[in-house]
C-alpha cells in the first residue's frame, strides 16, 4: 500500500519510517531538490499547486497526507476529488490562518490569550491600547517557529513591529505570563476514535522548540485532552492533531494548533509503545490506532543548527539519535535526541551531556 | 554514510530502518530480484560469489556487513582486502560449519550436547552408540531453521537419517532434555567494547522460532553473557552476535551461534532503549554502542506463512507490527509483532488475541 505526503521534509521522513514497519511505502510531493525523506520512497519533485504533480500523487496513492501545514487549501481540495485525503482541507485552512483558528477556539470556549485582528498600522496601535503591553504580533498566515512575530513592549514599537511582519494581515495577542508551555498530542482515527500521549512540557529557545519532556499524569490532562477533542471533532480531523497550550497559573491557555505530526511528539518514537508517526500512518490508511502511552522516563532534545554530533550523542546512555541528513544551517532543524532511560535522574545527568555538546 | 549490506532479507530491511536515524544509506547485494530490503536502499543483484559485484559494495560503502551467514567465505575474504569488513570472515567461517563451531565451544570450555561429527553412514550408526538416542544429526553446513536436520529415535533411523541430511558432512547432536531455551544477543564493538541484552526465552514450533520473550534479570544471565563475551572474543568479532542455548536443569548448553542480528532479538526495536539492528549498525560504522536495557514488559511473536493480519494486529493492546512486506509461502517468517505494555499482565491476554489470529 502506498501514502502520498505532501512535503518531504523530516516529519515525512519519520513518517515514512514509521511507515515501513506496517508495509507502507510512500511517495512525495516536494519543490526541493533533494528532501531528506526522499531517500524512503518516490520524489515527485513539483511545486504544492502542481495540479498535473497532485493528480499523479492521488494516482499512486491509496491515501493522501501532509507533513506541513503551508500547502495551499486549493491543492487538498483538488486532491479531495480524487483521494482518501487525511487530514482534509478543513484542518489546514484553520490551521493556516491564526484569524480562523482563534474564532474556532473562541466558538468552542477554549481560552485564549486576549487578542485584536489586525489589518493596518492603525488598527494596531487601536489593538495595542485594548490588549495591553506587552503583547505579540503575528502574521495570520505563514508563520512558524518565531517567524513572522515580533514582540512590543511599549505603544512606540507598533510602527516597528508593523514593519517586522510586512505589513500582513496579523493578530496582535496579550503576552501570557506563563508558567510553562505543554502541548498535547492527539490522533483521530476516520471512525472518530481519539487516543491521546501524555502532555509535554516544552521549553523554546529563540522562538523555536529546544526540548520536549512527556509528563504522565500531569494535572492539566483532562483539560488538554478535552480541548483537542472538541477541536478535532470541529474539525473532523483525521491524522495526529498537536495542540500547543500555555500554562497560566494551573490554567490551559490555547497557543496554536498543527494538524499534522509535531516536533513535540517526537519523544513518542522511543518512550512510547506506538509513536505519533505510526499512529498518524495507521489513522491514515484506516487502520485502528496504537497505544499511546509513555513506557520509560524520557524527553526530547532538538539539534538546531549544528551539525549532528552523532559520534558523542550516541555514547550519553539512553540517547537515542535521529539525524535527519539535513546540512547544517542557523535555525534549521538537522536532527533530535530521545533519551530514555530506566530511571529518571539518569535523565538529568544524560541531558546535562547533551546540552554541552550543543551550540 | 553508506553501509554494504550482504542480504537484503528482512534482517538487511530492519539494519536499514534503523540506520536512518543514524543518517546511514545502505546498498545490498542480494542475488532476488526484489527482495524485502531493496525499497530502504541501493540494490545490486547479484550472486554473492560475484567479485565485480562485491567491489562495486566496497567501492559504494564506507563499511560492509551482512545478514545472514550463507554467504561464501571467500566473498568476505575478497571483501576483507578492499572495505571496512564487520564482522569478519573468522566469525562467518565459525558460524557456517557446526563441527568447527562445537569445537570453539569445546575450546573455552562451554558445555555442549555431547557429539559426533559423521561423514559417512556407517560413522553415524557408530555416533549414535556413542551418543545415545534419541539423537539429532545436522548437516554441518547450511542448515535453519529446523532444515536440513533429522531426528533420531531409534538404531532403525540410521539410513533414513542419513538420506534425510543427503549424506552430506554432518554432526550427530544427543538430545537435550531442556527445559527451555534461551538465547543471548549480544554486540561487539571494535573497540572491544560490549553490551549484551537481557536473555530471552524463546518458543519454537516446527523447527522454527515462535516467540522470543525478555527476562531481564534471569539466573542464567551470567552464565550467557559469559559464553557470549569468550565466543565474540575468540573470533574477535565485530556486531551483534547471537547464543542460542537449552536450559538444562538451570544449566546452560550451547546449541549455536549466529554471526547477526537474531530473531531472538526483535523484541529490542521496541523493548529495549536501543535496538539490536542499531547497535549492530552502530558496532559495524565505529560509534559507540547503546543501551541494552529493556524498557517494558514485552515479547516478540512470528509471523509466518500466512499475510500479516496487519489490521486485526493493530488492533491488539500494546501490539507493534513489523510487516517485512514479503508474500506469504509455508513456513517463511513475513512479519512479527512485539507486544509492548505498560503492565505484565496485559501481556498475557494480547499475547492470547495475538495467537488467535495466526494459523
Amino acid at each position: 500500500m502506498s501514502v502520498g505526503i505532501l512535503g518531504a521534509g523530516q516529519l515525512g521522513r519519520m513518517l515514512a519510517q514509521a511507515g515501513i514497519s506496517l508495509g507502507l511505502d510512500c511517495v512525495f510531493l516536494d519543490p526541493a531538490e533533494a528532501p531528506c525523506a526522499a531517500v524512503l520512497g518516490k520524489h515527485l519533485r513539483a511545486e504544492f499547486d502542481d495540479l498535473a504533480a497532485l493528480d499523479a500523487l492521488a494516482s499512486q496513492s491509496e491515501a493522501v497526507t501532509l507533513e506541513f501545514e503551508n500547502v495551499p487549501v486549493a491543492s487538498l481540495e483538488h486532491l479531495a476529488g480524487q483521494a482518501t485525503l487525511r487530514p482534509g482541507a478543513k484542518s489546514l485552512a484553520c490551521a493556516q490562518d491564526r484569524g480562523e483558528e482563534k474564532a474556532l477556539f473562541d466558538s468552542l470556549g477554549i481560552a485564549t490569550p486576549d487578542y485584536r485582528l489586525v489589518a493596518t498600522e492603525a488598527e494596531l496601535a487601536t489593538a495595542v491600547e485594548a490588549v495591553g503591553l506587552p503583547a505579540v504580533l503575528k502574521t495570520r498566515r505563514f508563520g512558524y517557529d518565531g517567524k513572522g512575530q515580533s514582540v512590543l513592549r511599549s505603544a512606540d514599537d507598533v510602527a516597528a513591529a508593523w514593519q517586522a511582519v510586512g505589513g500582513q494581515p496579523s493578530i496582535l495577542e496579550a503576552f501570557v505570563p506563563f508558567r510553562r508551555e505543554v502541548s498535547m498530542v492527539a490522533v483521530r482515527a476516520a471512525d472518530g476514535d481519539m487516543r491521546f500521549y501524555p502532555l509535554a512540557e516544552n521549553v523554546h529557545r529563540d522562538g523555536i522548540l529546544h526540548t520536549s519532556t512527556p509528563r504522565t499524569g500531569d494535572p492539566l490532562t483532562e483539560a488538554a485532552e478535552a480541548a483537542a477533542r472538541a477541536v478535532a471533532e470541529s474539525l473532523e480531523h483525521v491524522g495526529v492533531l498537536a495542540f500547543e497550550f500555555f500554562d497560566r497559573d494551573g490554567e490551559l491557555v490555547a497557543n496554536e494548533i498543527a494538524p499534522r505530526v509535531h516536533n513535540s511528539g517526537h519523544w513518542t518514537q522511543d518512550g512510547a509503545v506506538c509513536s505519533q508517526f505510526e499512529n498518524h500512518m495507521r489513522a491514515v490508511i484506516g487502520l485502528p490506532l496504537g497505544d499511546t502511552r509513555q513506557i520509560a522516563p524520557c524527553m526530547m532534545i532538538n539539534i538546531i543548527g549544528q551539525a549532528v554530533p552523532v559520534p558523542a550523542l550516541a555514547a550519553i546512555p539512553g540517547a537515542c539519535v535521529h539525524s535527519y541528513a539535513k546540512a547544517p544551517r542557523p535555525g534549521r532543524k538537522v536532527g533530535h535526541v530521545n533519551l530514555v532511560t530506566a530511571a529518571a535522574d539518569e535523565l538529568t545527568q544524560s541531558s546535562a551531556r547533551v546540552h554541552a555538546l550543543l551550540t
